[in-house]
């Protein structure tokens, strides 16, 4: 015994959301069917357009419907630095932090042999390319500090090297708030490795 | 700083899904952009086809793209037994409990003057008419065990005390696989109240 093919239909389709299991698909639909038809639709229609004009900045890979970004398109950012990250969502995280002025260069991914994601796949033959047409003084490699986001800023930096440009990584350590003794032990041993002077 | 505007709306939107905060519909719509498109589609369509023709049940209220729901059209159900429940997935919980094979009733909600929920908006003058018109002997109120479900329970039960019905309540207790020490004490109270003899 179920619901109704077509309600079946939409729980079905709502589990293609990440963190959607079959209980929540249910919740979700009956909300949607019962309380909220209005903004369901909105959703439907904002889904189907975003899906169908989004697509990749053409310097930077981030998603956008533009053919360039508004970080690329924009002339007070500081072209010296560029900054490597993962995700289109790492960038937001970096802008709300506040400290970066420079460019972006978004990998969609990381290194993962296993499923097919090399160099190529990561834009990275394109990254090369930017770095040898000069401007950018120094690339830092914002990766996530996970092993896939570690080889691929290994990777990065070792094909960065014959350039003329300067490769670093952001600091990896305790976080702020943190409490010393929940802080897992690599991230401490990262952070007495990294340790900076008082000046 | 943020996303693009299309990726922005599709953010905002996907947080009419009930249990969806900022950070989940980010994720969501950078993984249905990212890695599944085509699935994201699917989901558009399913959400604009349920909103378009799901409808309700001309007999028993309950959500259906059809005029009359599968249960209600089901010649080999019990027409002697009408269950009362608040909403379409109680009826799939019931029929998943395979105990039941009567008809149903959905009143899609509960009283609630403070939302302008009335017996009107619940449908209960056209349950009253089907008790009327005969052919039920039991009516059982299978509301939730909430205060508002309990004050629905009874005012249905007042309503069709003068008709020729037997009107009974689904037992309140300690659940199946419960650690009775885990259990509230108003549902102890009620597993007390309502003791059965060992037969």
């Amino acid at each position: 015994m179920s619901f109704s093919p077509l309600i079946n239909n939409l729980i079905e389709s709502l589990r293609c959301l990440p963190g959607v299991g079959p209980k929540s698909a249910q919740r979700m639909a009956m909300h949607i069917l019962e309380h909220d038809r209005a903004r369901g639709t909105t959703l439907a229609q904002a889904l189907a357009e975003a899906i169908d004009k989004v697509g990749q900045c053409d310097t930077c890979r981030t998603l956008t419907e533009q053919p360039r970004c508004d970080i690329c398109s924009n002339a007070k950012r500081d072209e010296r630095l560029l900054c490597v990250v993962e995700q289109p969502s790492d960038v937001i995280a970096v802008e709300q932090s506040g400290t970066y002025r420079g460019r972006y260069f978004v990998l969609m991914g990381h290194l993962s042999p296993i499923d097919g994601v090399g160099p190529e796949q990561l834009g990275i033959p394109q990254l090369l390319v930017r770095l040898q047409e000069g401007g950018t003084e120094e690339l830092i490699i914002a990766t996530n500090p996970t092993v896939e986001g570690e080889a691929t800023a290994y990777y990065i930096a070792e094909q960065a090297k014959p350039l003329d440009v300067s490769v670093s990584r952001i600091a990896h350590g305790v976080p702020l708030g943190g409490d010393l003794d929940l802080v897992d032990m690599g991230t401490l041993a990262h952070a007495f490795k990294g340790r900076t002077k008082f000046s």
